[in-house]
């Protein structure tokens, strides 16, 4: 394999893999992206964007790229990585030097279930933290990842051969790493991920019934509805095995929540208008942290 | 009063009161704008800012204005139109035909506090569906209301000429009229507008709680974040009154929302996958709805 010139294999055409293979090869990382897609639809579509270069079955892909990308929700990915892990134990001798990569929104499960594995240098597992609402192929989009932060988790456990690889993909996709240990991975995105994802569901879930007597309720829908509700359009596919497998962190979190929303209902209910605004101005500290 | 050349008194320089006077000068609907400001640092800036034509006392808006703008928080805005209808009466024999209107996010209560009074035709009841997490005369913009809709509450109560004098206001201002019983306005704003910022200022407080031994929680905060939590920005002074007075509602709309929580957090708890995506896609059809 020649320096910045890798054969990438992406398994996975959804929104991430996808935008991950194009920035890869218009950005010369890779000289070859190979795609594989369960869903013939996605593959089709793929194919028609434009995404890789060829779709490829899976086996062709562990053999034939330098890099594989598991873009699969995370679910899939945690049987995936193990399975792929083993394949190039199979080729050592042959292929040295393959790596695997992961881009999943949970660390812990991955992490543990690959923690022992003979190969586990040749694996690196990331969390690009970036996406939108949308998924599949067609969601796909050049400069995603730009400027936004990349989470390496337990990269101790990779090799510093493949992790300087993996560095330098990212690099390439001008992400900014964060080093950070699985699980507190998991509790910090269950705070700053997951949980908007929920209470945005429920905002959905809770203004659809509604609508289903006022048929002309979205007529006064706002921008701040709009931003605030977003996320419920975040496809269940990549949603439950998140929510599932971040299940201790995603419960506590959700428990606080529901707690804060408890004090607010109190406060309205007793009309107290000393304790709704100091629970407004307590939230209002956010715009201190975010700009 | 000549046509389309009104002196317009703007009570309230704030994000609302101050866009409109911006907008309303420049398109020519007002020949001048009086601006009416209790704070004497937002009153400076208004001045410097040059939102208005002159900062006067409120007297003197009231006497020297063809309409009258209420853009206070509804808790004042409640006070302050039965005693500008009072002032009009008192003025009636010399200068006619004066209009007050408010701009505030509930109706039901402002338009209760008036409904019998003798001059109710001068008041004019409605709530531009526009703005921003900010407020102040500094977050004030030209173009605010362009292609948003503008909901008039018990408009029958009006007078047709005061109400075709505003509907010639929102209509300089681009806005979209939509007509509707003023208690039916607070239960849909509840549901599309009111919920949506109290699960903001819940989600802020839930992460700043962990944000207390997290110092780096806020590293990870991906644009998904930052749309959820945006209305958490919003002013104390402008939602304390808005919860309040449309108690009855924003806790119907809290018990729904809270018991949709509690569906997701029984669902995560007891790792039941089925019904966390029957949950999710349901969700889903939020997207068929807002686009």
């Amino acid at each position: 394999m020649s320096d910045l010139h890798f054969t990438v294999g992406v398994i996975g055409l959804g929104l991430i893999g996808g935008s991950m293979a194009l920035d890869l090869k218009r950005r010369g990382f890779a000289s070859e992206v190979l795609g594989v897609e369960q869903d013939p639809v996605a593959a089709e579509a793929a194919k028609t964007i434009g995404l890789v270069d060829e779709v490829v079955p899976y086996e062709d892909c562990i053999r034939r790229a330098d890099i594989v990308v598991v873009a699969v929700p995370v679910g899939a990915a945690v049987k995936l990585v193990p399975d792929i892990l083993n394949r190039f134990a199979a080729m050592e001798a042959s292929i040295p030097e393959k790596i695997v990569m992961d881009v999943c929104s949970t660390k812990s499960q991955i992490c543990h279930a690959t923690q022992y594995h003979p190969l586990r240098g040749r694996f690196v597992s990331t969390h690009p933290m970036a996406g939108t609402e949308y998924s599949g192929p067609w969601a796909a989009q050049p400069g995603l990842f730009d400027g936004r932060a990349c989470i390496f988790a337990n990269s101790e456990e990779s090799s510093p051969k493949a992790l300087k690889t993996i560095e330098e993909l990212y690099a390439v996709l001008n992400m900014r790493p964060i080093y950070m240990n699985a699980d507190q991975h998991d509790v910090h995105t269950a705070y700053v991920s997951h949980i908007s994802h929920v209470t945005s569901f429920a905002l959905a879930l809770t203004v659809l019934d509604k609508e289903k007597d006022e048929k002309h309720i979205f007529d006064l829908a706002s921008g701040g509805f709009s931003s605030t509700v977003r996320l419920a359009k975040s496809n269940a596919d990549m949603w439950v095995p998140i929510l599932s497998q971040n299940h201790d962190n995603i419960l506590h979190v959700m428990d606080t929540y529901i707690d804060k929303m408890q004090q607010f209902r109190d406060a309205i209910a007793t009309y107290d208008e000393a304790k709704i605004r100091e629970l407004i101005q307590e939230a209002n500290r956010i715009k201190k942290i975010l700009r």
